[in-house]
């Protein structure tokens, strides 16, 4: 019996300055549920870098403060409770997995904020990561998120987007992977290391844009899985 | 020349146990952008009556407590920092104003959770309506959020849907407010009243449905008035 595809989706927080950006998140749960595939969400059980006010923008904690937040406590909000210790993914047990945006990626996930491409990358999403690329999942990313991804596979000179900002493209060259710069809910697709990516709110401006460029990244991905 | 209607989100933090539910809040965003209409969100400046781990399901703060959280701040991580506080909120800006669900409409604009349909409403939420409902504005509410609206305007007898939870239902009445039971993603229309409603995750199971639902509601709101 055909079975629809089944996505994971991987968070770092909740809100864009120090989690997964929002919308990106919940338009990549809707354009999967509107095809009809299934989704699980996980996230590091680790703290986040930093929590941010996002009225005043303000920074209101760093890591180890007493009242700094935790990623997976954080996601679960985007989830509705519906998320699992990334320590739990099994790259096996799904055909996709997505990494949304926002600036959890580059300081929950990684610190690329701080040391650009010279980064660290969290173990558990570097081990997702590796594991899915090995084991054939398709991998996509939006936003920031590609970066992550052109860390942990710049070995295999992935092909991504970030959309068209100059600093970020060369950061992703240097880490060993290739820039494609597009146009917003534009995707670049590398066929051959079955990674898709999307520009998002690093050129968006509005949410129905986010809601296509999900929902392109989501017809790509069937794309390549063949369904 | 024509204008296209401009519309006030009200939310009440952000996460389905104890503020605004994600889902919904950014369906309606979507849902208004997708119209061509425009959107401005709003949250009262206040402490949320509790926080909650949406991992756990344990609360980890009440009122009071140094590690609570502001209704503002965490609304804000929807709006991207774009939301504005309640009390800056004029109904002659607008021509609709929509109340997303999710608990914090329980607890935070209100403390129904607590004292059902002898509840108080936050000040600031009780004038928005009340000045929406004067100005004729079209008032829109899912989930949970209708009680709010008919504690308010019980007086006025104004019709309302929750699903078909038959206890809130009752407590709906009580408060001088009619109930009318509907299923997923119907809408409720009290065209007199200029308000209209629908279940949301009070009765669908899915993102899609939520989605659906609330391009439903927008759809009865632009036909109130009118474009």
């Amino acid at each position: 019996m055909y079975q629809m595809p089944k996505f994971a989706v991987i968070l770092s927080g909740c809100g864009v300055f120090d989690g997964s950006e929002i919308h990106e998140a919940v338009c990549t749960l809707l354009a999967i549920d509107k095809a009809g595939a299934t989704s699980q969400c996980f996230a590091p059980n680790s703290w986040q870098a930093k929590t941010v006010d996002h009225f005043t923008g303000e920074t209101t904690a760093l890591a180890g403060d007493a009242d700094n937040r935790n990623v997976l406590a954080e996601s679960a909000r985007i989830a509705r409770g519906a998320v699992k210790p990334l320590s739990e993914f099994k790259a096996q047990d799904f055909d996709a997995v997505i990494f949304p945006g926002g600036f959890g990626a580059a300081t929950n996930w990684s610190n690329f904020a701080q040391k650009g491409p010279n980064c660290d990358i969290h173990e558990e999403v570097r081990r997702a990561i590796e594991e899915s690329h090995q084991q054939g999942l398709v991998i996509g990313a939006m936003c920031i998120a590609p970066v992550v991804i052109a860390k942990v596979l710049g070995k295999h000179k992935v092909k991504v987007t970030i959309g068209t900002d100059k600093d970020v493209a060369a950061g992703i060259v240097k880490m060993g992977a290739i820039h494609e710069p597009k146009n917003s809910t534009e995707v670049c697709v590398d066929e051959e290391n079955r990674v898709v990516t999307t520009p998002c709110y690093m050129l968006d401006k509005s949410i129905k844009d986010i809601s296509r460029s999900t929902e392109n990244l989501i017809e790509e991905i069937l794309e390549l899985l063949g369904t």
